[in-house]
């Protein structure tokens, strides 16, 4: 019998949501294959027209203006994708002021705007995005097939242009080793599951993106609502899990939970990897009612901090590694106690 | 700069001392060449004699009455050899009401003599044998060659048949990787080093035992002085590793001692060797100032309780190997945290 009150909210097992639109503009060569000044020249066009937005102020980065520090921490908030770090000649980006749409330039296609909200927020992430793409389309001629639909750089991406991702907390599912059945039935259904980074990373801290694969013969709103149903499946057999983990296994769960909690508020230095894996045990716990909950405490919020750029941007000073897992130490035992 | 404040006292470093005499007696084969008759026999004859003793009550026990767990219980709290333990058919002891001095019967030779003493006593603990040796000798004759000594069933033992022993705990020679240094040192002074349960074991939580190996053709009183002389250097050792680990090793050794803190404080289950090596490190922590002193707290105490037998005879309760690791848990965070 699962223990209903221990089952976790939607709101503790669905970190964010993110929509991400391809676009490419007709006239223009595919932006592997432009010049610098061909593609500076698109990514001014583009940030002109987004200075007329009335909705959102935008900040403008060139990907060369930043060091590797400010380019990480983008890439670790998930801002800008680890391509476009590494689009050291010609990407640059836009950034909304309320830091939830991001424009990239000149990465794979030469626009991509994603859109990411907290929690699982399909339809308003999607909304957001879509103003952007109209405001845009507006002004630009995009590539577009009257059968196939957007045309983008990878063909993965043809059609729709939309990669819809939901970033999820699975723990139980991994803790029973559950994981790989849940990639094969998501594979079926044209999902896939990916690492906390995306495309070919491994999971951390038992957090995982489910998105959609296809773009190509289906209708934006059927991509979203597909997608919608399997999260809210995904959500029941985690706490399907965690039921059973309560029940089946409680001392053990107990235990793992417990001993994650004693290792990470007590230690001097902390690696990243080892931190997130005990801070996903703890998320569990509260959820579970294990361990209590600590009023007003983040743990989504404290993860994306405590990565190894994020930490350093954080508290403002630049360190090495053992300096960083000293640091990250320090601010994690402060968090999680409330000391001062 | 060794911080000297922060260094081990010798109380903290030494458990315990233990002084065995090995003695036969004339007109009796050897304890292996005894049929049980004759064994018994003679264990009457010296349950006898220890009865008339006026400084000490002895309690006798035969090792065929005694059950596994009652066995074990002797064994952990060194009371008795794991090879007496063996004697299923004539082995049998007298133990001390103090429970400081026992007489083993019919183990490898007819009687050895043991007492224990809390610190570092190797001359109290060697008069308050030999006054129980002296007593005996009153009554009986001992097996006694003018030239070699004491004879005795194993060669090594002939002469004093004394074996000084003294348990250490040597956290930061361990931590340093120094003990092999350590054993080659001693052996060449005629001395051993072993671990928690004697001969052939290993050490468990940085507990060490070092003793004599040589008792033939050198005084008793000789034996003593060198042994003590050797584990002063010992201390001192131990200490300057201590002092190095805290100026050198500041941040690493601070975070090992609160890690075991965190983590045994924080479970639901322990295994006893896992135990043993976080309450090392604590009692390590709190000679070193990491941690703070938990008032009337007996760390020596407590990893004798927690052995897998004891802590069945703790309680009160026969438990199976993951009962055990559950109640040893709740027993050392209520020890640690003094929660009622």
């Amino acid at each position: 019998m699962p223990n209903m009150e221990s089952l976790g909210k939607l709101e503790d097992i669905v970190i964010s949501t993110r929509i991400r639109l391809a676009r490419n503009i007709v006239g223009h060569k595919m932006p592997e294959y432009m010049n610098i000044k061909e593609a500076n020249d698109l990514s001014k066009e583009i940030v002109n027209i987004m200075k007329m937005s009335k909705d959102d102020e935008y900040e403008y980065y060139k990907i060369r203006d930043l060091d590797d520090l400010e380019k990480t921490c983008f890439v670790e908030e998930h801002l800008i994708s680890p391509k476009l770090y590494g689009s050291i000649l010609s990407g640059a980006f836009l950034l909304s002021k309320n830091r939830r749409t991001t424009i990239l330039l000149n990465e794979e296609d030469h626009l991509r705007i994603q859109t990411i909200y907290k929690g699982l927020n399909l339809k308003q992430a999607y909304a957001e995005a879509s103003k952007t793409d109209d405001f845009l389309e507006e002004q630009l001629e995009y590539s577009f097939h009257e059968k196939f639909g957007y045309i983008t750089s990878c063909p993965t991406n043809i059609g729709t242009g939309l990669r819809a991702s939901v970033m999820l907390h699975l723990p139980a599912i991994s803790i029973t080793n559950n994981i790989e059945e849940l990639v094969n039935i998501l594979r079926k259904l044209g999902l896939t599951l990916r690492g906390m980074y995306g495309e070919g990373t491994q999971s951390i801290g038992a957090i995982y993106q489910i998105s959609n694969q296809k773009t190509l013969g289906i209708r934006e709103e059927d991509i979203l609502d597909r997608l919608n149903k399997v999260i809210a499946q995904v959500i029941d057999r985690e706490n399907e899990m965690r039921a059973f983990l309560l029940n089946e296994r409680k001392i053990d769960i107990e235990d793992k939970i417990l001993r994650s909690y004693g290792l990470i508020t007590n230690n001097k230095k902390i690696g990243f990897n080892e931190a997130m894996n005990y801070l996903s045990d703890i998320k569990l716990g509260m959820g579970l009612g294990v361990i209590d909950q600590v009023d007003g405490l983040d743990i989504n919020k404290l993860m994306l901090e405590i990565q190894p750029a994020k930490i350093q941007c954080k508290l403002g000073v630049r360190m090495d590694k053992r300096a960083r897992e000293i640091a990250r130490s320090e601010y994690i035992i402060k968090t999680l106690t409330k000391e001062e």
